[in-house]
């Protein structure tokens, strides 16, 4: 207890609020392109049925200085990150991580948004501690091992809330033993369970622990008391959440060399579907631009490693929410359509024209090929298709497809709203406190009418 | 996923929306008791100091129509779910029940309590709502078995959500369906680590899952959509949480008979310190009685069986706070001052004269006894004590102490406030809703002024 020395804890605590990203440039640019990228997904979001639901359930009407994304109505801190966090992932549509696996930006910067009209910070410092949030998350995701994701847990969010909490802390100039606690908070509210992947639960995930990561930090900095050991404690998070695979010290090890947000990097998502069915969507595309139709298709057979389809949780999907998780369903979207659209993911009955080429596809998972990891070089899918006429196509991905930039993204998913054109280009060279307030002003335009 | 039948969890919320205890008269005057006897703990904790860092921290200045006890303020239920959660497990005096290992009452009253200043329903639906949700909390801990707690889990957080959703559900004639969805909601927010036993963010534990489950139930009552197979999913609450050791149908054999208030049944504090360290407590007190003095001992040796001193996190505390958890100051301080009172515990630093005979006593684990586990036969510790003289004592205490009537504990709880001395004898008989009324206007009064 008080008395235990905590090395590990304190050295990841150093390290969150010691760190200076603002000298790497390419850890900044990164950190700019995955703000573009998470204001397209959550300003669509904010329009989601969904969204407003949600809102009125953690109480958006309670006074407040936060923004609400596409909203002119201010709320409660708390309330906005869960609100915001919530519309960045309700669309599946935001960027992923190797090391988290699983969505860091959505939970971490609606955590910064909650803080930043009523605070006085730079938008630089939002971009540096996003950064370091994300360090945070990405490295505790390497330690926790794959059981952890494997086992049932929703990475987004267990890892989430201590990212987001570290995010704060170097927001506020936090001290090593107010880090320390905060982080230890935001493990004790580290929850989130694959199972509710297909179901609105699962974007609440992410902004359940925005929420608890601000938390985290509001607490301890005003005194609370807490635990200041987790990562040392033998009855800690490692035994609770890793399954016996955890490896320490990879919390700390090479911290910020290169940054996580610059390799392995962010994925952004070409398609608003889950990360995993991107390979058989990618393909999908490709062959519809060859000119593969789905009634020359007899069967379709995806082979995986061993865990890589772990988040594809539906196979025969009823509605666009649930089809997110089938890559069945992304398959043949994909290649009859030869693009994947917001509205093939909507809360609508799928297309029965989809569903009967998803029906003739099957899975099978290599077993000589390594398990996936977070290492993005064990993820590959061979695709193989039986033709009617006899004849077969084989093809292969390996890792992830991704967008550089978001740009074209951000204009489709805001389309209807003038209102956001200028974000992306503010977001591209913000710097000063100024330059964050503009872009307050720009999210918190009455444009989106669904908080309430 | 939607099409997955889920038999465990349906008659999981089956059983706990179909429930009437109301005809159990046992089970009635128990869940009466209990009420008292936290109440007494929940007045007493709202004068804690932390009880206003976490009031301030969590928004009980946010309006709305939920009470604080002993405060005239209104606040959001959210929030007070969590404030009135926190007061009532603060002290560390509140009941506990060993099928949950931890504190069933102070997490799901108070989230009833939130909601019974605006909706109509009577104070016999109160206490009957009470009953299901600690039967379902207490079975959940029954079918997640031993690991779950020994690999670091706090039981009173992770098991409290769900309580707590499952008496909300049950109160408010949610649906089968909407019940079910709820459960999943409350179990993806479960979390909670025993690492910070000895801290406020244990007692925040308490309140953090009364909100928790408070909104599980309003979100899924709202149309929310959430996975309906919480218990069933073959990657769910039981692969994340059990480590292998669940004993799934556990949840609803015997569902009701009796019910787990009446047996096992509750064990209220005779002392405000952690349950594991009552039997030292009593020994501790009786000794004194028989005339020990501690200036003739020369050792103190504790026998338990593996795993009964789990949750007894600190050898040598260094406040009162950490002093809850230490069977060597608890035993000290009852032999030395013959009783065991509110400022032995508090959070000023130890009496060095208690300190110098807790140093005396050591712990040992008797490894051909069966592991302590759910069951309350398997708890027991003996004593030896060596004298100076070369004398010897020997005594063994098997099970927990504890008080049938609280009404002394409560009246020594709120000594200071006449304000409260009416609401023991109006909780044991109250049953319409004027009488839950009166009962929310007795803990609202204005008499504690420390929420803010």
């Amino acid at each position: 207890m008080m008395s235990t020395a905590a090395p590990l804890t304190t050295a990841f605590a150093e390290a969150i609020i010691g760190s200076d990203p603002r000298r790497d440039l390419a850890a900044m640019e990164a950190a700019r392109t995955a703000v573009i990228d998470f204001l397209a997904c959550a300003i669509a979001g904010a329009r989601d049925r969904t969204t407003g639901i949600l809102a009125a359930a953690v109480g958006a009407v309670l006074p407040g200085d936060a923004i609400l994304i596409g909203s002119a109505r201010r709320t409660d801190p708390l309330v906005a990150a869960v609100v915001n966090g919530y519309a960045g992932h309700v669309l599946d549509y935001d960027d992923v991580h190797a090391s988290v696996r699983g969505h860091p930006t959505t939970v971490i910067v609606p955590a910064l948004l909650a803080l930043s009209a009523e605070r006085q910070f730079s938008a630089e410092t939002l971009l540096a501690s996003y950064v370091v949030g994300l360090e945070a998350m990405a490295r505790l995701g390497l330690s926790l091992g794959s059981k952890h994701y494997e086992n049932g847990f929703h990475a987004t969010a267990t890892l989430g809330t201590i990212g987001a909490a570290a995010a704060i802390c170097h927001l506020t100039g936090a001290s090593v033993q107010e880090t320390a606690v905060a982080l230890g908070v935001a493990a004790t509210q580290s929850s989130g369970l694959r199972l509710q992947f297909g179901y609105d639960v699962k974007p609440y995930h992410a902004g359940m622990v925005a929420r608890s990561g601000l938390l985290s930090a509001r607490l301890a900095t005003a005194g609370f008391g807490g635990a200041p050991d987790f990562l040392d404690n033998p009855v800690g998070f490692h035994s609770a959440y890793s399954f016996g695979a955890e490896r320490p010290s990879a919390v700390t090890d090479n911290w910020g060399g290169p940054w996580q947000i610059v390799a392995p990097g962010l994925t952004l998502k070409a398609y608003p579907c889950c990360t995993a069915s991107h390979p058989v969507a990618s393909l999908g595309i490709d062959l519809n631009r060859e000119g593969l139709r789905a009634d020359a298709i007899e069967t379709i057979t995806f082979t995986y490693p061993p865990g890589a389809d772990a988040a594809l949780v539906v196979s025969k999907p009823t509605n666009g929410i649930e089809a997110r998780f089938s890559p069945e369903y992304v398959f043949a979207a994909a290649l009859i359509d030869g693009a994947l659209r917001l509205d093939h993911f909507d809360d609508q009955p799928v297309q029965p024209a989809l569903m009967a080429l998803a029906e003739r596809a099957s899975r099978r998972h290599d077993q000589n090929a390594a398990r996936m990891s977070s290492d993005p070089n064990t993820r590959f899918v061979i695709l193989d298709i039986t033709l009617k006429d006899g004849g077969t196509i084989t093809r292969r991905f390996d890792g992830l497809p991704g967008l550089t930039d978001p740009l074209e993204k951000f204009r489709n998913a805001t389309a209807e709203d003038s209102a956001f054109t200028d974000i992306p280009s503010l977001v591209r060279s913000m710097s000063s406190r100024a330059d964050l307030h503009r872009l307050v002003a720009l999210l918190s335009q009455d444009a989106i009418k669904n908080h309430i």
